[in-house]
């Protein structure tokens, strides 16, 4: 079984590739699909599970998301439940045994007995705030320094979400088998470049 | 005209990744070379301007060494003299026009204008004191303890030398397009993954 991991700056374009990528391998992709099965499990909304896993944002989080039969379960929770959810479902992807991409969500930790490929994608500040700013909807126009505030963040929360599972460095080059700057790329062209490199791997002498 | 910068941790393989990729791609490679030129033109011994640019050693060489007749040169000479030199030599390489790979110096600093495909070499301290213990001859035989201080020292000074002339931080994923980290690799198998990369970023639609 081959998995590829892809951690990300937000903005980076990260998820964009590691769709790309599991698109040209031909392998399973494992992004949203990762908190949908948290929410079932635990009997919560998809955005309350999502906030909650940012973990900086834990706090403006009403108890009010989900559904009102779901009231038990979220009073219990806590990020660290959901966590540990978390690693149930990402091992459980794992366990199917299929060749996959999984973007987020320190799968590149939790899964590293499976000796997964593992990819950090950032990108120049410049170029995370124009892809925001393009993303974002008309209804939601922000300015720059909302943006970089919002980018910073929310890194910084992955950053710590990662610290409480390794003492690998999130984002530090050491910590990944390859780090890219999708700034100067196109990312369908930078998904042949890494698929190559990725490919290579795992087919190389051991 | 193509250039390929290569920075590393110490003990990373860098060196005999940026060779083998200059040999793989036809690229003219540059590495000690720099270090001659910057010793021809200063008038002094090659080992002195070595130590000297490693910065963190400076105040132990001794001022002896070098030519009897250089002794002029030496004495008025500073780090930062050195360092403007390195740039002049790293400039007149780049006027040339030839295809090339550069190991070391800040060249992807120094040849921003010439856009080098950049790339950051790295290792797990494991494989690093592994790589170096194994280059040391009979005689130099060290701690593992004194090598990974080694290790630290020097890429203190890399970094240190970096942030003179750059704000980009040395070693962060974000200050280049690539970073590898060959501890999973045979570094002949990692040269073909990378040239393959570069071959496309080089080749991209812009």
């Amino acid at each position: 079984m081959k998995i590829v991991t892809i951690s990300r700056e937000f903005g980076s374009g990260g998820r964009e590739l590691g769709k790309r990528l599991a698109d040209e391998l031909g392998f399973d992709y494992y992004d949203r699909e990762i908190i949908t099965a948290i929410a079932q499990a635990q009997g919560m909304d998809e955005r309350y599970v999502e906030k909650a896993l940012e973990g900086g944002a834990w706090q403006n989080v009403p108890l009010t998301y989900g559904r009102s039969f779901a009231l038990g379960p979220v009073l219990q929770s806590t990020q660290t439940g959901l966590l540990v959810e978390q690693r149930l479902v990402i091992e459980s992807i794992a366990k199917a045994g299929r060749d996959c991409v999984i973007v987020g969500r320190d799968a590149d930790i939790l899964l590293a007995a499976q000796n997964p490929f593992t990819i950090f994608v950032c990108a120049d500040m410049d170029a995370k705030v124009r892809r925001c700013m393009e993303r974002a909807g008309e209804g939601e126009a922000l300015s720059r320094k909302a943006v970089e505030q919002n980018i910073k963040r929310i890194d910084k929360a992955r950053a710590r979400s990662r610290e409480m599972i390794s003492d690998s460095k999130w984002g530090q080059g050491g910590s990944y088998h390859m780090t890219v700057n999708t700034s100067s790329w196109d990312i369908r062209e930078l998904t042949g470049a890494v698929a190559g490199f990725v490919t290579r791997w795992f087919s190389r002498a051991r």
